[in-house]
């Protein structure tokens, strides 16, 4: 068995559900358009609010505690009066961009 | 007003729908599977439930009519005994592969 290891081609498991873990981290709709918003910088809540249409808070606040927990955001709080509430993308999180983009592009040219 | 002109910025709505038409293309995490299968070359009924863990012929069925209701896959139905139904994507699912490969990168280098 040893000898026609060669000739063996590599499992391509590994490689096919690394698009399962992706989707495990972007979750669903509110989580692409909330990192649509984080692309431009950092949000407070009510700003990506207005800027995501019908996301209810509820929505939103799972959607943003699911993407910190991900490592793809960081959550800052404020100590001010009422107190303020940011977030802004991690490196995991700015290198989804890529995704976004070619998403936009497709949507470009065929829809 | 028109004097002004030059100094409005483009309205970036357009842009921004963008993700939501393609998310509304993709529909699911089924729909990311299938593409995934079928960027490998046209596929019949059995095959594909094989290749994706966990889909039950109902979600596979309602997942296929959708991406050739948008236009992405087509099927082809060859009167043998029994009949033999396969499915196959069109340009414009084709082009959708930049979005998968960008998200099998991303999981490559961050989980």
């Amino acid at each position: 068995m040893q000898s026609s290891r060669n000739y063996v081609p590599k499992n391509p498991v590994h490689i096919e559900c690394n698009i399962e873990k992706t989707l495990e981290v972007l979750g669903g709709k509110w989580a692409f358009l909330v990192l649509r918003e984080l692309f431009g910088g950092k949000k407070r809540f009510g700003e990506l609010q207005r800027a995501i249409p019908h996301v209810s808070p509820r929505a939103l606040t799972s959607t943003l505690r699911h993407l910190e927990a991900k490592g793809v955001l960081e959550r800052h709080v404020y100590p001010t009066v009422p107190v303020t509430v940011e977030y802004k993308l991690t490196p995991k999180g700015e290198d989804l961009h890529p995704i976004i983009k070619q998403m936009k592009l497709w949507a470009a040219k065929w829809t």
